[in-house]
């Protein structure tokens, strides 16, 4: 309905005042086919839906999963329990479960992965979230290297892997401590370079602080930095980007 | 030199146990052909190099811009102050300045520009800092679309412009006060998001950080940022990303 | 006693200087009728007690649930854990619990419930701190309708609800993370939104803090903050302001 | 269009893959009718657009205040300076300034003023503030009894202003430094308490921030809080539940 | 009035319910006599009213000066700058300024001086904040012994005034940076002691809060702390205590 | 040994440069009877010694205490556990414990208690550290009237009680969340108020934090604040200052 | 091979473009020995490699022990639990664990100790940090002095080991709450003193930030400061710098 | 006098007992010779004395200058002004100033420079306070190797300085923004590093914490900070560590 109609039948007394009021308020809005568009996520990003199980209640984690698992023939969690593990598998038994990264998921076989990122970390205590990004990341469709254990206090060793690191469409940066790593590879590489600060650490690293200002900080380009911790939101975007270097 | 000869020569004296001891502390870097690289950096990189105007004594700045635009015809420099342009005007006459986003800068004519970013901001004093970004990112070869004051307080506007927006290769998102742009057009589109976050605002913004952790905590997928009114470095980073989905 | 005749007084030699000194100091405050009101306290504000139960212990929590409720015949406790809802079972077994808001109350059969209030929240894990503000609200009297899970990363889910917050007297939007929910609000309705930012979220939100930056950073109009995961205290406020509404 | 159809056209081959993937991603927002309504916001919000000086272009302003003024007859201009002052009156020569609020605006005559609201300050220090909220207030039509210089740390002179606070539909309580006066408010009247935390102060008062974790983490209920300094915010938000006491 | 009274008159309808709702809610200050006191404020508190010049418009500083000058022939002012020394000097001309501390006063001649406080600094640097304590003492009424340039890396300069700092019945102790004279002065004394935080320094000092977190963490028993830079409110409670060990 | 005598050993050869030295660089302290004066604590500074229990090994624990109860026929132990009481018992069998303050001591009959101090809170959550408090200043040998309960919200509390707040020689205010009643109190009495803020709240208090900047910001004379939760600090400075009073 | 054989390789087509930009991006870095050097540790920093065991899992830890023990029959770990003690000790029988500091180590009999690091603590809370400081400077060959529970609060405690404390090379300063000890000894040493952070205390020391903050704004010279608790830190470097003196 | 003495002249009477109480609260420090020894510093420390000149009052600045430029033919100041320049260099025409460190200093012709420390720069902005430490460190005798502009994203820069890096006793490491200088060389060297953040940068590096946090939290042995920007201090320490590995 156009605005002129709604103001002629104002004049005429068919609409009240307050009807075309209510009108003018949402018109930005009020054609919209409100359609629950969560389900066709995929269609939209290009992405499955990801299920942050920390916290979710037993039987929506299992529902949640047993909807996504039909739909798509695969699934993917994060940040789950052991016990979310045990509580999964009894329904969905090919469901594995990786204790570190503590990703549950079942994946398609034979997914090609294409391109490649690099996913680095300081030490290996950051590994943990490390392995969230890399194994999101491949979930995505990327191809992952991964370059462990290569902090900055002995350049020698990610020296030694800095045909790998150039080689890649996106490089993942995760460390916690000082997080310096992610400006000493902002300098070696010519591609974009995520950050992730980890919690890793004690005393004045503030849980992550300390390794986030330094990253947000960063003296070298083409460095962004997301959450502490947050390894599935740098695997999720190193994906989107290392899939505009493939096509 | 192999670690073997050394040890050879330890045996039979000809070199003393202190010199073997410097070599083996220092060995993992002791090949290196130390050229200093700076110059070539546009190699490195496939960018030329940029200059950071602030509180450059006036000798050096015009010294910077002199080397800059003999070697590549051209030269991009932030954050310079009018009296700086006045300066290097003396020299460089075809330099130009925008009192906006403080760029002084050469352009070569005819560059082609390829791909899509858009640049987008929350408020009208954001532009500064989106100014600065989007120059950076076309005097890096990038396409840029810049849609201004589309503030989440008038959705509307934001949504009027949704098919450029998804149209981009990558997004930048300039907001300052509390920074929400960012965390909607993640929900918008499928491309990566670099959030800036600026110190407009007052009072509990702490000059950024209000619209720093709003972004760092974003719900949505595949945002990462960058540092408080960092346009140049999002605009950097989004060329890069650009870079690639244009190969 | 007039200021006049405590001078009078004090010249004759009635009364010392001191006795007149502890007067003058006094005075503002002097003639009241101290009477513990506290039981009064529906009177004074309109809205019976609520009782915060965490840390309470049992034999006082015990005590304040049977003599509120033999006064009004009804009762409303927050942060009540499971065990103190065992505890108060036994004496009042009329009593309910509901372990997502972790309200523990009876409430009187037959209220009517007028105006209306919209409580929304930007996801799942914001219900808890919702449903303390969506249920005291009904406790003191206002029709509450429950908008969640429209977190402004799919905004197509909040858009679809449009209507009904726009004909609320108040809205509470409840977030944690990023927070922005309340900015995006604010922007389309032309009544007051009260902010609840939550502590859901992990790494540099600081337990809160980034929410509560946010929403105090607001761009948008007529939107003001409690603390974090202060449920009650927003359905306090938007009882009031419903009030005003519906008289 | 509908889903159905796209999808035919898509198996026939009128239309590419790639613009059916274009159209379910937009979907959700794509048969909005995008009209700007900005010009609209009065019908929207029931409130004029407000203007923020601080920072504007001189351009930018004049042009600004001349149509709001042409189109409203009334125009109101927060954070203005000195300078804005003079160049504005030479447009619109019934422009008036109050250096101690900063605000410049022209009002129309004769306009109705209802309900009542109750501004208070901590200090004298805090009226600049008050005076935005308590002329913003009266621009959207509200009528404010002004209550200053009413610190706790001289409770008498609070207490003698009972009658008028508790009279009012809404307290916007103003306060620096500890920004106790809130809670105070709060605990004597029934109605909603807006806190506006000020800058005022020194040391540990860190800009404000002292004052608004006192306001946020006040034990008295019916109080949230705005920005540091923003009385704009608190005047908009207390016109609109004024409004809704009036009705 | 009583509340048997109210009562009966809403039964026999002399005065509305809505009447005597009013009247309930302010029952417990309904009958206090609201003499403004702040003139009687050396009454009430023992000390006369003193004046916080900083950000005061000029004609309410003179206002004030010359009233409390009138009223109690002598008058202090703290924070006030050469050019309000220059303008209250036109009216009052025995008016003096010190530089250092920034306080503007004139003070009754012959006034005795009791008990002892010692007032302390830790660099020549804090002697501002110090002298704004010490004279602030001592238009109180109290004897003050500077002990200046005392800090702690420097011990012995410290103890050389033990005797003088022991037989004192209060110290002030004004430190910046590290801020550890309070700690070091607690230990050796056996009286109160008050720690004033300045805001001397820079980096990390951040404006103060290092000094202040300091004392406030302090190991040493008797010890409290005011607010960084806060001399005035340093002397005001060490006269108050001072005139304890005098009665 | 006198500087003279040094330098002329020097000279003739007795001494050599290197013990001149040294002995120059400790001349400050160098003839100082270093006995350890920490048994004679109660002389130096009129109080017994306390034992800070938490955290101590138990043996460690088990030997303070009877070293002091041998020595002074009395203890006073803050911040014990349950468990440190069933220890500490089967030694001394004489030793009370309480739950609420977690004070465990044993105190000698008959001691006269002089002087009086307040000790006020503002919520039943902040009682456990006034008792600390109260229990030490009583100790130390002060009369003690306890004021609890009496927070801003429900002012009439407080000013029920205002005979007995303004006869005290000294009040400790104890207040958690937002911590006003160090000011209010401030405003009402004129002897030294000394301000603990505790830890009781949620959210946005940052475990104590928002109460401590609002104590140290108070804008009423006479206050200065120890540390969060620091009750036993409070009452050792008010039984000093209480101690000045009774002499 | 030289930069300009790589050109005329590109000339001739015998190499692509893009081979030749690889090398030139690569070249600061491409002709090193990558040889992993870990193992070569004690070569390049003269100090054996220490562990650090909190959070390692169990065959990874035991692992590490057995490598490091059989090269240099002795190891050293830190931060080890009592179960790690009992899990290690099944294999290497020799290792002793000391509760307090958490170390976990065997170390060869024999082995001299040089030049003189005196360690010194506040209190007695502190010795867990000072002991790891302390036998991680004996294990790396230094001797070690122990001054501890010396705290600023009582001086002479402190000013007893004066002539221990200045005979050192290097002093390591221990202490929490406020942290002032680092300062004082400053002043009385002409040696590098190495302060160290604890988290003892507890409110506003904020796990350690307080007595950081304080270390860092030291106004004595010769004091830098490691992170909250890093006793190995102190220990490392202090050995280094008393290595010097020994030498 | 011995305790034993003060006890028999107390009960016979010769001494009250307020004497004998005041001699044993002061006893740790009563013998000792208190002689103000500030200007035998050079003795005690062994480094002559600097002067702070920011914020020194212009009479006061010259007198200082004067007295140890008379006592030591040199004399060196930190922070000064260009009009301090002018001030003193009438009074000692020797005088030379430094616009880039700020010092102004004489210094004795001929002095001796003993032993190596190297001082490097992230930065070229960061030279300003490196100069502060170099210089500082020459005064006190040491020889200084400058290594400026070797920031961790260009690491051949650094990497091409090795030899002199490892050759020093002593590396002073000063960086801005995320600091990480001091990590990178921390695992290069096997000498103590000093590192001094400074507050170059904008945004987030909030004017050098996030230095200070990123230097801290250092994942390299042997590395120490001082303040922010705090240049003398390193130089100072640096100074005292390689006079430790000259000797």
């Amino acid at each position: 309905m156009e605005t002129h109609e709604i103001l002629e039948q104002v004049k005429t007394g068919e609409i009240t005042v307050e009807e075309a009021e209510r009108y003018f308020r949402r018109k930005p809005f009020v054609d919209m086919g409100y359609a629950k568009l969560d389900t066709h996520r995929e269609i939209r990003s290009g992405f499955p839906e990801v299920v942050f199980c920390s916290g979710k209640a037993d039987e929506h984690l299992l529902h949640i999963f047993e909807v996504l698992f039909e739909e798509n023939k695969e699934v993917f969690g994060t940040r789950a329990s052991e016990a979310q593990y045990e509580l999964v598998r009894e329904r969905i038994p090919e469901i594995t479960y990786d204790p570190v990264s503590r990703i549950l998921k079942v994946e398609k076989e034979g997914k090609e992965r294409k391109g490649k990122i690099a996913v680095c970390t300081a030490g290996t205590a950051d590994i943990a979230v490390a392995e969230e990004a890399a194994q999101a990341a491949e979930f995505f469709g990327s191809s992952v290297e991964r370059i462990y254990d290569v902090g900055v206090s002995g350049l020698h060793r990610l020296l030694a892997r800095l045909e790998t690191l150039q080689s890649a469409n996106c490089v993942v940066a995760v460390a916690g401590m000082e997080g310096a790593l992610a400006s000493v590879i902002g300098g070696l590489v010519d591609k974009p370079v995520i950050a992730v600060p980890t919690s890793v650490g004690y005393g004045a690293n503030f849980k992550g602080l300390s390794a986030l200002l330094t990253m947000i900080n960063s003296c070298a380009n083409g460095i962004a930095t997301v959450n502490i911790d947050n390894g599935y939101g740098a695997g999720y975007m190193a994906a989107q980007i290392n899939r505009l270097g493939v096509r």
